[in-house]
């Protein structure tokens, strides 16, 4: 099969890898339909955390074509979302909705396979696949369906971190395909206020779309002070910190009201916590690798139905061919997120 | 008045103060009956943090001798009790529920009169000071009234942010007063099992009174194989740290289960949060300066009806004149808590 592969930071490309086979009697085979680039895989294309050669990618959504012997609750022929974690769904991580700490479970491409290619050897099946009712899907709510597995859920998990309830005034910290599922996830949580830290006007336009209330378009300090004004120097009830450099969780701390939760899902780079300050103010931080496989059923109805639309995130669409442009165009900030068609479904 | 005052590290001693009078129309002066030494007032008596000469003492029962021309909710007479810091209960933090952040208000001796003393001019007498319903109060509850104006509020506060629920599996770090509070607080909550971090004997004995259902007495990475162990490897549902050094918190944060909170009220010395293993883990910490004020009305019914007996932690009883030797005590682990008498109800 055809699967893009990291070659060094700033080069990947197309290769041709070995079919994907059944290993365990728990596997699934996977042919991948729709995939897309992370803002975390910018992390290694850029060079800024190591990454081995190799298969590349962890958001795919495809057709079953093959199961093990141990696979019960997912078929072949089954339309699945995969989370970008595999899990068994049985430990007690799992049972507790933490699926992405599964003790048997496990992340792209340890399996052997990455999410951006033709197949997927699929680990734990029953635990981690996502079969998708009906057919005939439109390509946005395509689109959306491939948000399932992993940012749409990971800004859902900022704001269940942060504490969103119906009314709370939230801000979003970052306006990455992240940071606008966190608009997203706080708005569809019934937030009275949300308001968008963004300088970029295409993001603020989707932002809008998501739910933004306001948007603030200064950094650092600057952002603090408007933040404070617009809340009449109080801060917000919960804040979404979707970055994760120390800047932007410098700003999430600032904003926060005392007594509120910083829900943080950006992967930590460089950041060093403030606890004297956290003390001192009384805001906690909570949040980390997404369960998204926990997350997918209560939010797949609203994509299904049309509530929620977040694969407007997408603005660059290419073949797996064009692997190369798809990151090309994030690392520029020429997009938000890219979509790449690899098979038909 | 007579007073206790801080000169330098290990010296404390009783000076002869001025009678504290109504500054402000918001004022109260309250006549002292019972005081206490801090855990954090160790901080500054031994040197490890900085501490201005003068009154010290935060935590203090006593009978209101007179009110300023705008308190209307204490009247002369009154037997109330001050939480550690004074609040307007006006302010948009306040009716949050964290009157430790009051816009308007601040922690003794800032205003002029630290708590081990006869007397104290309390600031915004309406939202700071509870008045105790009933007389009569046996020494036993007017030792557990005492605890509400800082280190049981204390406790409490570290199991509400962990988010201890009724059938909780908790861990408490920490055996001094407010790890002994954490203890109680964790019961009164409803936990199912409450795991106290102690080696010493008599903290041990008084753990298990409070609610411990399993005693742990290995430090570092061995506390945490044990509490592993004990928890078939998964950890616990949440943790309270509760004495802030950075060993202390290493252990916390090793021994929550994926998906669960610290709860933290010691302040901070040396502690360096790991947030890339907290990421990894989804563990939040959550926690800061209590807001006692707005836990009293919850906590002082279970201590006027004796459901929960809070002041047996006072090991160690003495006049006011005798205040360097309750210092004495604590600083050399000969006693858990120093109660100070001071003078008639």
């Amino acid at each position: 099969m055809r699967a893009a592969v990291f070659n060094e930071p700033r080069s990947i490309t197309i290769a041709e890898r070995p079919d994907p086979v059944i290993k365990e009697p728990t596997d699934a085979i996977v042919r991948v339909v729709l995939s897309c680039v992370c803002g975390s895989d910018l992390w290694y294309y850029r060079g800024d955390s190591p990454f081995a050669p190799g298969p590349i990618g962890h958001e795919f959504i495809g057709v079953v074509e093959d199961v093990g012997s141990e696979v019960h609750a997912i078929a072949k022929g089954d339309f699945v979302i995969s989370p970008f974690a595999f899990s068994d769904g049985t430990c007690p991580h799992c049972r507790h909705g933490i699926t992405s700490a599964c003790s048997a479970g496990g992340f792209y491409p340890s399996n052997g396979d990455g999410g951006q290619g033709e197949g997927v050897r699929v680990p734990l099946a029953d635990g981690t696949l996502v079969p998708v009712p009906g057919s005939g899907h439109s390509d946005e709510t395509m689109a959306s369906l491939l948000r399932l597995s992993d940012v749409l859920a990971t800004g859902h998990h900022a704001a269940v971190c942060a504490g969103v309830k119906p009314g709370s005034v939230v801000a979003v910290v970052g306006d990455g395909a992240v940071g606008l599922s966190g608009v997203l996830a706080a708005a569809r949580l019934g937030a009275d206020r949300v308001i968008a830290l963004s300088r970029n006007p295409v993001r603020q336009k989707l932002a809008r779309e998501f739910g933004a209330t306001e948007i603030v378009e200064e950094r650092g300090e600057a952002a603090t002070e408007t933040v404070k004004e617009l809340t009449d120097g109080v801060g917000v009830d919960a804040v979404l910190e979707c970055v994760g450099t120390g800047q932007s969780m410098e700003t999430a701390i600032s904003i926060a009201r005392p007594g509120s939760t910083v829900g943080y899902v950006g992967v930590p780079h460089g950041v060093e916590l403030p606890i004297g300050y956290m003390f001192l103010r009384n805001v906690g931080v909570r949040g980390g690798s997404a369960p998204v496989r926990a997350y997918i059923p209560e939010l797949l109805p609203d994509v299904l139905e049309e509530r929620i639309n977040p694969g407007r995130v997408f603005d660059f669409v290419t073949d797996l061919d064009d692997v190369a442009q798809a990151y090309e165009a994030m690392d520029e900030r020429r997009a938000i997120k890219s979509l790449l068609r690899v098979g038909a479904l």
